[in-house]
């Protein structure tokens, strides 16, 4: 493989370099176990602090599909549903995990990946008596899985209409980072607990080696939380490997830092593209949609490990992704070759 | 409630006379219990030579829903997912039956109520990986939610296409007898195992009290059968009740002249309201979609229990079904009804 | 086969005939569907006053395994188990139907075939963090398995341990009738709600053809149960067909009458073979265990199709269950063929 | 806390030196995501050169309750159960993991941890129909819960019967390492093959930050797993994480040699308290269970952490685990307590 830089996705490098150095730091320490540590406690306390929800509870599992199922199946019945964009993670990307546990998703096509109060409202006016599910809980994800971020407005307008008419609403934070360092995003990290019942912070792709938290806002709905994460399998035994990477990132800005090299390095790739006169979706985080012909395809997906989102006849869609770890040097790279096209 | 006549649908009325005469025949009959009866036994025979399929494996449960649960959760794994039409029973009115028992279904738009080889394709090369659930089973009905019937190249092709890729058909007969008895129809009953790997046999819109037969055409794929309905909480202890009822149905033709007479009842409104000038939606089995003024749709539900299936701003659409118990009389009603409002 | 009369069990006969009357009475009748008619709605009032409820919510769904299913499953949440006798119906008899729906059963020996307050607290104790499920409902039937039948003080006691430790007490009915009108029962109908939080009454184990009425005390927490029967595949289209059985059954006295048949008849059976030296379990309600030598068990599984429940080197327990259709004449068949041993 | 020495557990410590230090070494690499990264693939060939498998199918997951879950709910049907021993970690401390995939855990006492033929036979000759469960698979631990280990003998009479029997065996081997470096043991690890269908290999007790090996020996029954493994939520993003770490411990014979140093540890535990007359049940891998008197206990969960396992009027059973970074400093604090208690 002749790779000149990754653009493929996020999580292709293991972890920035000052989570290693504090794993290291803790390494023979004797610790409580299923994160009942004194790390995941620190971990959590800054969390509660940054996002201003000091009752808020917080939880550390592997893996955003598996945070999405905890948590939409643990507030849910049987009978219950989760309203999600056609295009979200939970409806294409995760192989029926929340229909696994039970629930059936209902898909609206949304817009720019973003669900709106119509598109709830159109699931509500339909979905009228028993003879159908009952739905419960909006999922969204900010950014979405095309990148695009939520305005505080439509964040605020949301939930209230969530609120009123008895729906949970929850983020995917998968990439939540790169929404709230978005140039696009005017909701401050304070704020989420404002536009949300629960949400998820994603680490492994901003800069951990695993680890997404889950924050509930409700402590007393997360009351039972811990019997739900064994019951699915998903109790971590050295929940303090989790507990020490989540402190490193939120102790300081690490966090914040992590997303804001990969916004900054996806604009200045959208900038340096852009001057080319190359082909691009509007730009809003750190994915990049790059339309191109499709004799380009071959090489860009051999030199960069860009995913292919769409075939045409003539042109052809790719995808790509900065990290925590992209560099200026990557950036150069990729402009360099797209100049060789030219 | 001043009903004229009832069109609201196909059970409403308890059973046709002479099943309840064949009840009442065997009423103080010991029999053997959990649908190991003679009663059972003979009305299996009977489908088996009726539907050409002397080899199957017949079941009779309580309900369809019931019925497309039991097969779909018995042949998926728990990443396989179903296909259906957007409009499907299973993806609207069970209440996330088939989700509940952890399974994902894929839907498309379809066309007039049914599915073609083109939206299975679309699905197939759509679920490309292990990170999206395998799809594995075809869902359609016959005749459809909305009274449309296949015709028998539309079920071949449809048949052809999934034994090419691996998967199953499954078609819900709920309404089988309209489908089969229908102008539009030209698949005998002697061919239905041509055409798909299971389907049922819906007995209680059709001059039944309870039951639905399921079929599985291949005897060693059902070996287990009886374990799952149990497990599902669906296994009869009395069931020579449905096999009394089944064996009635089909030791002659009545299951035949039952679905007909709703047949011809619903051509003989649609001829009458044709000729009134009605708007309707076509027609194919025992289904009629009538498009009326707003101001008519109160009295119609009043006098016939229609159901209101579209408001629009001027007109509305309302279903009428025929079924086993529809008489001249109650057609006459309908058209003097219409004749008044002209 | 030769049977000389049936003591297989309580539900090898269709029904009574004053249940097949009234199905003939209503046979031709328009009816609101799933369970919305007012035959269900007579019913369901009966049963409140009966049962000295006049708040409490029913419903009628087809069989008891599925009764179970979907209480237990509609109030506990993933994590949480059922607590039940070893022998108990849940952990035996239905296939794995309660651990379908995802819930554990833990199971106590508990005594001739009922659970104490001592076994819930063991279990109670042992189950003590979020390593183990959650124990939150405790599941009994009366009359139980083995025929016996709790005192009043049993159940109170029981229900009240249950309410000071936050779990629920489930009373699967099946055979409730043979228990209410047991002559060890002195428990009054309408004091069945002070002792537990939800029970079922079954219809097919004392003459109706199929039903089992599911009776929750707080009609708050039954807020969703249809959305529940009917994303379990247990909603009955003609819901009147379980309406009109459970009115007839309970608009006067038959459901007492049926059960006490079952029982006098029980007791004449055993007081008849007591003479004749036989050796029996206890006799508490219409189940009459019976312990014979090995060579005389073929014969009397022949002439009255009993169950073998144990067997041993040289003699085997035989159950004897009787019915709302046993007669006089059928205890003297079997007397006189115990007579003939000898 | 005033912990001297920890015998808590053996995951109370992040991990061996050589593990971090492998991570560093490959921390900034651009790799393969979702378990195709080179690591991986590597880490897989020596597992299967080490236990003889060419042709197994080896997936690394976080945890060992989600390997016993994911391996258990792939091979059976809703309708099939588990057979374990009472005291098996899918049982007692999985809170339901197993039934929450929809299936029953037959149980039996077993003896000392481990289950017999004779257990297994009882078991089938009890499940006779399609009323009861259908046994399918049963589940051992190596070494069990107790520290027991299974001699090979043992293993390949156990297998046998389930061959005979249409049962598959699978292995928890949480704490593998432990039973094959076990003085008891006499099976090889290059045999373990012929003894089960399945297999899982713990790492997080044995030296891993985290990470489960689970090997599946046909690799046509794993076809899918990779679907399954997504599907409930256990696919790992940066899956060259688990890759890497079991690369480490595989590629020589460190995953041996810190399982060896666990149970040499123990033995000298255990030795060194004989010496003093401490009660001990038998002694076989990294777990010592100690019977002190009662006023013993808090100084002795205060010094090492240890489990308080049974309570009696005068004496309490502890339990004592070594691990990878048991040393022998410890065992002589340990020693010297006892020592002064005298």
């Amino acid at each position: 493989m002749s790779m000149k830089a990754n653009f493929r996705n996020d999580y292709s490098v293991l972890c920035h370099p000052q989570i290693l150095k504090a794993l290291e730091k803790y390494s023979s320490e004797v610790n409580e176990v299923y994160g009942l540590d004194r790390h995941s406690k620190r971990a959590k306390r800054y969390i509660r602090e940054i996002f201003g929800l000091p009752k808020a509870k917080v939880f550390f599992v592997n893996g955003g599909t598996m945070a999405n199922l905890l948590f939409i199946s643990y507030v849910l019945k049987p009978y219950e549903a989760v309203i999600a964009c056609k295009s979200g993670h939970i409806n294409v990307h995760e192989s029926g995990a929340i229909e696994g546990s039970g629930h059936k998703i209902i898909t609206k096509e949304g817009f720019n990946g973003k669900l709106y109060p119509e598109d709830i409202k159109e699931v509500l006016d339909f979905h009228v008596d028993e003879h159908m599910v009952k739905p419960k809980l909006v999922y969204i994800s900010n950014s979405t899985e095309i990148g695009s971020v939520y305005s505080a407005k439509e964040l605020r307008d949301l939930y209230k209409f969530c609120k009123e008419n008895g729906l949970y609403l929850y983020i995917d934070g998968a990439r939540l980072g790169a929404a709230l360092t978005s140039k696009n995003n005017d909701l401050k990290a304070m704020e989420i607990g404002e536009v949300c019942d629960a949400f998820s912070i994603g680490g492994a792709k901003n800069g951990l080696i695993s680890g997404e938290a889950l924050v509930i806002k409700d402590k007393d709905l997360a009351s039972d939380f811990r019997y739900h994460i064994k019951n699915k399998g998903a109790m971590v035994s050295k929940g303090y490997f989790l507990g020490i990477q989540f402190a490193e990132l939120f102790k300081n800005t690490l966090y914040f830092d992590l997303a804001r090299n990969s916004n900054d390095m996806a604009y200045k790739l959208y900038k340096g593209l852009e001057e080319l006169g190359v082909d691009m979706l509007p730009f809003e985080s750190n994915q990049i949609f790059v339309r191109v012909e499709n004799n380009k395809v071959d090489k860009l997906v051999e030199y960069f490990g860009v995913e292919v989102r769409a075939k045409g006849e003539e042109r052809t869609i790719l995808r790509f992704v900065t990290s925590f770890s992209t560099t200026l040097k990557d950036i150069d790279a990729v402009i360099k070759v797209f100049k060789d096209f030219n």
